[in-house]
């Protein structure tokens, strides 16, 4: 057997790694890192392939593949959404994915992104909000306390200084699962009873509840002027957590048009329902929040360029750290054009 | 740090252990196995889900996502076509793949695809000729002799009882390596000067050439009655290896037509030029070869649900061998909302 080339060799970040690498970072600051980094390639979004992911529909989930490029590098991921898993014992959405090199087409890194794809969305959420949300908003309402929730707090708390947090969850249990987690976070955590209680007094909503199905998690009279609404659990066609009535009232923002109005909240408006990107708001061509009154709406159902720009920071911050794997997963022949004498020499 | 639980491990077959895995199972056996699998897959071809490739064109080559779905397993590939690769040492194609569970999304199956997806082509070559090939066709030509060509010449000796390969490249250096990999092979190797001399008493001539531009591999008056056409060199918008009349005459057999108009040698024909598509053959909802004067092509660009045979078929034959790794891959906490919990537990 030939020892595999350099070239035939890929980093893999296993789980285990990824939680090693959280910690050698340190939580709050990857989350802050990877907002930035987020916010970055939001800046420069003209430069990539955009397309909606390719999904795969079954009558109990989703799989997709999430690809973009900005000409340099290329990367996708793959993702499911499986509602029912949960009931299983198994994770709602689960995650990996690889950058390759444009100019070659070899891969580069392989990585879980499981907990990276919970890691980039609680980031992006609170960059959104860091442009969106009133001056100064210090408590946030968490409605759906699953997977998601843990990771919503603690980007808030690091990009943008939230210090309460208001939990609410059709199941309790889910409730106290997130307040034990928060106890030792340095928020304030108040779980509470109803969504209306814990909507009081909240400057950012966020809704993260994970049912397939048309579902109103906040109705229309609910939402006072002023707020900021992060609603990011509607995600898939005839998943939706707001009252169309709360729509209309608000100024919305999404990440790319032709994915969200497929998938998000705005699902449930007319196809020419006037929607900012949240990148020209970031590079500056557009307006975000115009005043103290306003409701403004992050729809957001997840992009491929936030999942490039989480994989390009692990590539960064891994360097160093040994918190990886080398696959031998590119047949790399001495001669590219004896693939087969290879074969056979390894007999 | 936890143990990851069994639902974490993902199966890995790096390039390493495919080259194992194809010399413990035997080549030529494989290369039979892998027809049969793929000849099956065919004929309940309308089960599966379909789409064209998900592509990502660059200057100096494209990266793909190819996925599909009989509704119980999904799969993809994730392939590049880089044809300037070669001159720099590195592999004009290479590719890896994934199996995963419809109902939970989890993924089965991760594996090298480079070397599967040349036994693969080779294979589908082979199984598409058995349906359009002259009867008794026991003479092959080749022309292009690079990474592709010996598993070809294998695989229509395995698959159809092919004797003799007559091997033709613009760079003879490519011809003497592949002949000199088949002299052990049972197969009568000639060498030839040019590729008229190839074709000369060839009943079957595979083109597989590299380059990614509109070529001229073989021009209609080299072309003689009965002969049967294995192109599989044109794979992309702009690279062909066919004469247009050669194409005009012949009866041309495709994969999945909305694929191949775009990439195959028909994308210089009318976007409504008939065409039969290979499974319909195979199950018996249309004719294949209709007479022994008939020209027949097999315009083969490669399609997901080959790879999805084709990993399916390792996933089975690996079984047992211990040829593959476990991959740490899936994020799978005891309670499967806490995700974040698992994350600090493994502080």
């Amino acid at each position: 057997m030939n020892t595999p080339s350099h070239l035939a060799l890929v980093p893999f970040v296993s789980v285990a790694n990824m939680m090693r690498l959280v910690h050698h970072v340190g939580l709050e600051k990857l989350l802050v890192d990877l907002a930035a980094e987020i916010e970055a390639d939001f800046r420069r979004w003209p430069e990539f392939d955009k397309t909606p992911r390719v999904a795969s529909h079954s009558d109990v989930g989703v799989i997709e593949l999430m690809p973009t490029s900005d000409g340099e590098t290329y990367g996708f991921k793959y993702v499911n959404g499986h509602p029912k898993n949960a009931r299983e014992g198994l994770q709602t959405v689960t995650a990996f994915g690889l950058l390759a090199d444009v100019a070659t087409g070899y891969p580069l890194l392989l990585s879980e992104m499981t907990l990276l794809t919970a890691l980039r969305t609680a980031a992006t959420s609170a960059m959104a909000a860091r442009h969106l949300a009133p001056k100064g908003a210090r408590v946030m309402a968490i409605i759906g306390n699953g997977a998601q929730s843990e990771f919503q707090a603690l980007a808030f708390k690091a990009v943008l200084g939230v210090a309460e947090v208001r939990l609410y969850d059709i199941d309790p249990a889910a409730t106290a699962k997130c307040a034990a987690n928060l106890r030792q976070s340095g928020l304030q955590v108040v779980a509470c009873a109803t969504s209306q209680e814990a909507i009081e007094g909240a400057q950012i909503i966020t809704t993260c509840t994970a049912d397939k199905q048309y579902a109103t998690i906040l109705s229309d009279n609910m939402i006072g002027a002023g707020v900021h609404l992060n609603a990011i659990g509607g995600d898939c066609p005839g998943k939706t957590e707001l009252a169309p009535g709360i729509l209309l009232r608000s100024e919305i923002f999404v990440e790319y048009p032709p994915q969200t109005r497929i998938e998000g909240e705005i699902q449930q408006l007319a196809p020419d329902h006037p929607v900012t990107e949240l990148w020209q708001v970031i590079s500056g061509t557009a307006m975000g929040r115009r005043s103290a009154a306003q409701v403004t709406l992050f729809d957001g159902v997840g992009f491929a360029i936030e999942d490039f720009s989480a994989l390009r920071y692990v590539r960064a911050a891994m360097k160093g750290t040994g918190l990886y794997d080398e696959l031998d997963m590119v047949a790399d022949p001495d001669d590219p054009r004896d693939l087969f004498g290879m074969l056979m020499r390894a007999r």
